[in-house]
């Protein structure tokens, strides 16, 4: 698991005085962001090196409880499965410790002429032992 | 069944050329309005009149074809469940008759103070004959 | 000038209950490729035919009054200046004949390696003389 | 001045790979949050505690070279002037020590009903000394 601190700003927010949901989306997204990172790699790289991109082929999210204005919020990123061909992150979003929402992306493993390939086993062994460790 | 029309602007994008995942759930909100103002209602008089909200407790995206910059895009919105305190619309998003993107969104019935509430017979008269006449 | 109607959604707007400030960006955005639209002309053929882009240089926005969610929005823009290397739009946000906000966005011309291009004369007489026939 | 960092997901990018132009709005949001925050103010208590609000009414931003995506950026925000019913925030973007883009924001003071109020010497008193000694 890969924890990311996000405050929330105006910008997020709409005029129920809350984070629009759309943008939960984006703070997983920022939560993918730092769990690749801390696997030591960058997800540019997989575009540049190993041409390969992880485009999203399903998003879930389950709102239990809303996150507002200037909330320090925490984002628990986990690498839930590696299939062949796909990956599944789920996520966590908490407010000092209350959990606020949860949900899952599945990606597809695909070339930059979006055939569908299998995960490199040098991108493997950096996401999952690891994973496996601290999860 | 509600339909609408939408173009997507540069800032619906993001840099591998597609719009961006969590944009899809903006143009789910814009079906979903629009499915309201079809049935005769507008979504601010449930907050005015009704004092009542809807606010979202699950959403789900599945991507099958990526939508692209000025493309002309077609939101289908139905409202696909009633229960006591909830309710749920399904949403396909069409590009010349392709279909692109699937999915839902769950809504609770809860009054300004954010209890839970019986969705109000007045409001289901109207949400509901309609659409079964047209779905 | 060009007009477009926008409507607005939730996720336009902030917990202030207005429009979020960076948004007007984005409906200067869809003014502008509606204005293009409306000369023959297509902002991605920009980039695929002419091999040129405008990238944004310069931006304001002076805001007047407030949009609402749900206002039914239109935006005027205008081709205001073309220089040798640039051009500069103008915008008008108008809700029932009431003015929100105006804008102007500066855009320089350059070549898909970012070098700084003359804007070739078959674009310029698409783009200047109905324009000034219509202004 | 006060400084914060903002890492660019992939959300705020666009499909020229460079990050949308009207999200350096939300980064000039952020940079302004936390210069608040960092004079020992909280945004949210001008409007809980001194019933007051400091709408944007002008806005300019100045692009002099793209940010893009996992970029960390530093944006430099300042208080440039204060009157008696408004305040002006200046504000730079850097990555790492280049200077990307700069720009203000002009704030009106105003009541919860909207009036034009003006500045209460004790929230003066908190952003502008401290301003000055390290501005």
């Amino acid at each position: 698991m890969v924890a990311t601190e996000l405050r929330v700003i105006y910008g997020d927010t709409d005029q129920m005085g809350v984070v629009y949901y759309a943008n939960y989306l984006r703070f997983f997204e920022a939560g993918r962001n730092e769990f690749i990172r801390a696997k030591g790699l960058r997800y540019r790289d997989f575009e540049e090196v190993h041409r390969l991109r992880l485009p999203v082929v399903e998003a879930h999210v389950a709102y239990k409880s809303p996150a507002r204005y200037d909330d320090l919020l925490r984002v628990e990123t986990r690498l839930t499965e590696v299939r062949r061909a796909s990956a599944r992150f789920g996520y966590r979003i908490l407010r000092a410790g209350d959990l606020l929402v949860t949900g899952h992306t599945v990606h597809a493993c695909v070339d930059l002429e979006g055939r569908v390939q299998r995960m490199p086993s040098a991108l493997l062994d950096r996401l999952l032992p690891a994973e496996e460790t601290d999860a």
